[in-house]
């Protein structure tokens, strides 16, 4: 019934997610191209984002800090590759407090040159590494093509920054951070499957000596980086003077990392999910789990919806209530549905005279009179499965849209619906130029057991070639 | 013990502070002048001030989303007010992705104007208000003479913003986030006394037509204002043409309120409850509020200490273990103090062979043995005692340096050490204007009963002045 109100995605799965971000009232475009507001549902999901991965990186052993918005021009320019990178992108202040500044401040792409300038100051001696720092803070990269969470001029992430030691532990904390933060926490929280790999030569980082990725694979067989995570090997060490007094009473240089994931995983989990009646919010993420509606007003009606809502607060379960019963039933479902709140519970007169409220699931679909007394627990169980269910559809649809291939022009093809899968031996970094020009690139370096593997040339690596957002 | 590394406040209190900032970590100073960089320490403090006031802003109806931080130039023109208190303070970008920009955008000094424009958006009829918002983000005046946490180029705030049908409901709301939400977090998490009273037209944020402030006294004496919340009458509702249709069907004018608490807390906290040994981190906001510390290494000390941690923890307290062994115990002690830990349990071979460890108050003061099987229980009755007798130390400082004056000259007198309190009938804007030039302000208008006089006029009204930050 939802379906009259959005685009449908086979039509134009642009626009139908143009279509979702609106109707379901996550974000609107800001006044400065590129920029956007975050509504409150759109931030309600979110804030459940940040507080669940807040406590996964906090469990890795990094702590929170707050460093400026504001960057001298000069840092970005004392790592070269990372000055080539960003400057198309930066947003420059020239003017505050009434006058020309001095020296122009650069608002932050990114943070390795103000973070590296304090790991410097920090990190005096081996005792005070690995030092684990995470901040969660807005940037801005200008962006000439905007589209709402995907790229935006200014955007929410978190970025962590550590310094090591070793090379050794540098490049097992950003594995961690990979395999044990980001990938569970997409999983288990956002029902997304993704593939880990390593970048290619071509898709670093700028600056970075390895960039990890997570690629998710969208409904349109698109693919979206998820997240990265960065081994920065010695450079931003050696630009910004990183180093620490050695046990053995040398003055060594530090490794360090950098990893982020910011709301671009908004735009993912709506194109990951999403259907042609809005978006599918994941159980454990979202921020109402079910939705207790009030059908229409009647004897008894607002006491045993209120009754619902109350019993599935004490069981753990995030309920609302909707008891606007002067907007117009089939207006008010059709909004739960454009939203993705996972279960509704209408209570009714109908029902209710017959002891009974309808459960409507919105992930696995189907409706149906459930008991007062088993309200509780057929929500919970829903909430359970539907996880689940969510996992499997993505993992399914984009198995289904993965094809292993043996030429550039097999790859091409594949990149058309999803993806394509290649020894990195064969394709190699031509092949990946030759794709580049038809605008398919090669999304991470995988091992066909799903680990990472430790270098581009470890034999047997496959290339996950597609197009991406 | 830990009086030497810091300047007595004695002394020079400006100096102590600073010192505190640095020695306990809770901030550096960024690169670019008047930013800072708040450290992971600060930052933990800043975190659970964070979560707690979100509660309380969400208990009060409003929902976070979160605006742009660039904000075209001429929304800040449409209120004349607001222009031209914010003008002298504005971060202004004028070049972007590598060219300059048509239009120059400001860095938000605070979001009233974009805002204001969302707001006209979404508040269509009578049904969409109350429209109650709130974002935590992060904004920029240009500070000349930058002080870390009190006044910094760039720093985090919570800012609200409401839309009301009627000038009650905004002025309604207004209070009730000064009296209910701020107020109460201010003596309940922050062990701060605070009055309440408004501001003289003198003082009131631009573009207000009433502000509603929370003052309180630092240690030397003079106020710091902690937070307010600004009723907007129709100001912004004119400016932005924020409208609705009412239920009798008329295109009405919405009456919209601001308010606003900010890192500068951090500022007031340490200035509030600092002594000579460093910071006094109230109990029930302190991200450690017992630090287990092996005294040194000896047999069955490590297992016990991390038993004593496991049993604080299970007991709901926030522990936290120090086993550094390699740095001197004297050196963990003053850092402790300096952090203001409000209890230290230190477990040592010497106690431990006594069945007890030494509980040291941070707070209250005090030093003793307690049997291991006492421990969580005295630990929880501390936290709970000092949060009270942090509270009353600084009530019994503001009233003790709190004197009823007749004069301009009194009241000078009496700035010179704390705050005078003068009938406003008899001061006046010309008494205030007086005043303001040797540095005195009047903070709020006050009822002798604590309660917010409705005018500037009311009957009774004192004035409260001091100097401030």
């Amino acid at each position: 019934m939802a379906r009259s109100v959005l685009t449908p995605q086979a039509q134009d799965f642009p626009r139908w997610y143009q279509d979702v971000v609106a109707k379901a009232e996550l974000a609107d475009n800001g006044p400065v191209r590129g920029t956007m507001v975050v509504r409150p549902y759109g931030y309600s999901i979110w804030e459940r984002m940040q507080a669940d991965m807040d406590a996964r990186i906090k469990a890795a052993g990094a702590r929170n800090a707050y460093f400026p918005l504001f960057i001298p021009q000069s840092y970005l320019t004392r790592e070269a590759e990372h000055v080539e990178g960003f400057s198309p992108e930066l947003a420059v202040v020239t003017h505050a407090g009434g006058k020309q500044l001095e020296e122009p401040v650069v608002v932050r792409p990114t943070s390795e040159t103000v973070i590296g300038e304090y790991l410097a100051k920090w990190t005096q001696s081996y005792r005070d590494l690995p030092l684990l720092l995470n901040q969660w803070a807005n940037v801005v990269r200008w962006e000439l093509r905007p589209r709402v969470f995907l790229r935006t001029s200014e955007f929410l992430w978190q970025e962590g920054h550590t310094a090591h030691a070793t090379e050794q532990d540098a490049r097992a904390y950003a594995a961690r951070i990979h395999e044990q933060v980001y990938a569970p926490f997409m999983r288990e929280m956002l029902a997304m499957p993704v593939v880990l790999g390593r970048k290619t030569a071509r898709e670093r980082f700028a600056g970075a000596v390895n960039t990890l990725a997570l690629e998710s694979m969208m409904r349109d067989g698109k693919a979206l980086q998820m997240g990265t995570s960065h081994e920065l090997g010695q450079n931003f060490a050696r630009a910004f003077d990183i180093t620490y007094l050695s046990e053995q009473g040398r003055q060594e240089l530090c490794w360090t990392t950098s990893w982020g994931t910011s709301t671009r995983m908004l735009g993912g989990l709506i194109m990951a999910h999403g259907d042609d009646a809005g978006l599918r919010v994941p159980p454990r993420l979202a921020p109402v789990q079910a939705l207790v509606t009030v059908v229409k007003d009647g004897e008894g009606v607002p006491a045993a919806a209120r009754q619902v809502l109350d019993d599935l607060a004490a069981a753990g379960v995030r309920a609302e209530l909707d008891d606007r019963t002067d907007t117009p039933f089939g207006r008010r479902a059709v909004d739960a549905e454009l939203k993705g709140f996972p279960v509704r519970v209408e209570v009714g007169p109908r029902d209710l005279a017959e002891g009974s409220v309808t459960v409507v699931r919105r992930i696995a679909g189907g409706k149906a009179p459930v008991a007062l007394g088993a309200v509780v627990d057929t929500v919970v169980a829903a909430l359970d499965e539907d996880h689940r269910a969510l996992y499997d559809e993505a993992l399914a649809h984009r198995d289904g849209r993965t094809h292993d291939v043996g030429t550039l022009d097999e790859a091409r093809e594949a990149a058309a619906t999803g993806w394509a899968r290649m020894p990195w031996a064969d394709l190699g970094p031509e092949g990946e130029a030759r794709l580049a020009e038809s605008g398919v690139t090669v999304r991470c370096l995988t091992m066909p057991d799903g680990t990472v593997p430790p270098a581009d040339d470890t034999p047997g690596a496959l290339a996950v070639v597609g197009r991406a957002y």
